[in-house]
């Protein structure tokens, strides 16, 4: 086994799409890094680009002081881990395998009762644009770890730290995500309304980027009285003006679902039966924060 | 009475905010406008700025031969309109009032019943951006009142025409809207989700604004999928992998509503229960194209 410059001796469990991408871009910027996966013949190609191949995750975790963990799903990842505890001991344990907030809590606690150092991953990223501009990775947990291996981790992506609760990177990730993907229901309903008069949704794409991306503008303003905590602040679109009874009736009558902003309006109403239609539209964010029964 | 350069007289009815923007608008650029609104009082400020206050809506009609209506709603246009079809018949009616896409091809169908020019509009823009950059007003129906009185709209705002169904801005307004109002549910969602863990508004608006406006790239693609008709095409994210159920469950254990992304996945999943989740995730418009029964 070689090492790089630094001297830093890495190894990644896991080489499905994602770990195969992280280890390949480990090896392609001089990281002497040993790599493990449950099935054999994943670790060819990296085998051949340099990389060591270990023949248990046991072994691999002995190689090196930093242990990198990108598998299915928090269960294998304690599958994996759980066993390797004492070995893992004194050693660095960087998880980014996609797991919920609690999880990534509950194996932040794990690791602290095992003397492990621990930092967790969210991987805002496909695994072709690993190494590429574009491509972020969230982090929280262990500061400690995360500022001794930042040059390490921006190998991979752009690296942002949230904070020693753990829970956070995952946080932020499904946070963003879930944003996304919304947005991106609302772009189908769109389409799907311009679709029932022909219009294709190349055209109807054309101009909701532009304008998606001009309302974004508002975010701001909605965080502003949000943490300002007081919507009646002067200036804010009503809830009660939000008509989207109307969205939700022309949806009916183009005969496409009208799901998507009938789920807005069930945040708005929920809101003006409480009394509060007068306030503003930023309003909607109470409807979430205190789910109906 | 003064006349304007072009000698386009102009007759709106109805001084809400918008309207009375719209009057304003038009007097500040020297059109010869001549006002109208049911409960009085409200011509006042304009008058004091050189419009001419009618004492009916059908004084108002019969001054000019271009009639804007920005009334509340589909009802209140009848209601002012339908009785003054003999007055009307002859000149052009300009509707900016929001409507449904059928409630403007109702009018559309009325309007050449009756021998009226008819031109449906929709307001992109709150009534203080009137005039300002940025605003921006759709337009269907008359292709011919739209070319004739195009200068006059772009006192207004950036003006685009869609058609001759009137029920085409309608329609684009309304999908541009709901898409608007889905994307700030998502919003919502991510920053109730950080709430739970003390992470502000304000911070996860900085983060979600250039995300959510990087992501609406990726809306150009979904869209050549979608005109396409083929969701198997390769590189794109299955509906299988889109693993909404993670979201769903962090948000019950952040406690609080999971509504945004619950929507976005009951898409997804009728999708995968008919058998399409191997295809690509643009294929949820099919969910929306063909509502559950
Ligand atoms: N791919 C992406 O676009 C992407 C983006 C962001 C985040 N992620 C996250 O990155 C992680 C890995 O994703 P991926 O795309 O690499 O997935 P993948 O291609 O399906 O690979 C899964 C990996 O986990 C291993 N594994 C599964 N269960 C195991 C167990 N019980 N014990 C040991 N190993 C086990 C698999 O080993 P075998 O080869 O033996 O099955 C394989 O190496 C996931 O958490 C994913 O959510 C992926
Ligand atoms: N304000 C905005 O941000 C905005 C943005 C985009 C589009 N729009 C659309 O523009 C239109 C006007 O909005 P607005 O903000 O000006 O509303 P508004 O301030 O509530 O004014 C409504 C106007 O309609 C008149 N009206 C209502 N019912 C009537 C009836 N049966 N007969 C005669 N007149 C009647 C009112 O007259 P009285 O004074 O006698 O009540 C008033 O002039 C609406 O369709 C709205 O959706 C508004």
């Amino acid at each position: 086994m070689t090492e790089n410059h630094d001297g830093t001796q890495v190894s990644v469990l896991g080489l499905g799409a994602m770990g195969s991408a992280l280890a390949g871009a480990l090896v392609k910027a001089g990281f002497a890094t040993v790599v493990w996966n449950r099935s054999a013949g994943k670790a060819d190609a990296l085998v051949a680009q340099g990389a060591t191949e270990a023949a248990s995750a046991g072994e691999a975790v002995r190689a090196s002081g930093l242990v990198i963990a990108c598998l299915f799903d928090h269960d294998s990842v304690r599958e994996v881990l759980g066993p390797l505890a004492g070995d893992l001991a004194g050693r660095t344990v960087i998880n980014v395998t996609t797991t919920k907030p609690r999880q990534a809590r509950e194996l932040a606690a794990w690791a602290a009762e095992s003397g492990i150092a621990y930092l967790d991953g969210g991987i805002m990223a496909v695994p072709s644009m690993i190494g590429q501009p574009g491509a972020s990775i969230l982090y929280s947990g262990s500061q400690e770890v995360f500022r001794e291996h930042v040059a390490l981790l921006d190998v991979w992506a752009a690296s942002s730290y949230f904070g020693e609760d753990a829970g956070l990177a995952s946080l932020y990730d499904f946070a963003l995500l879930s944003s996304m993907y919304v947005m991106f229901a609302g772009f189908m309903h769109g389409a799907a309304m311009l679709a029932s008069a022909g219009v294709s949704a190349g055209r109807f794409a054309e101009m909701a980027a532009p304008w998606l991306t001009a309302m974004t503008g508002e975010l701001a303003g909605y965080a502003e009285v949000i943490d300002g905590g007081d919507y009646t602040v002067a200036g804010q679109q009503s809830l009660e003006f939000s008509n989207l009874g109307l969205f939700i009736e022309a949806s009916a009558e183009q005969q496409v679902s009208a799901e998507p902003i009938a789920m807005v309006q069930r945040l708005v109403q929920r809101q003006v039966d409480a009394g509060h239609g007068a306030e503003g539209f930023a309003r909607i964010i109470e409807s979430i924060k205190h789910p109906a029964a």
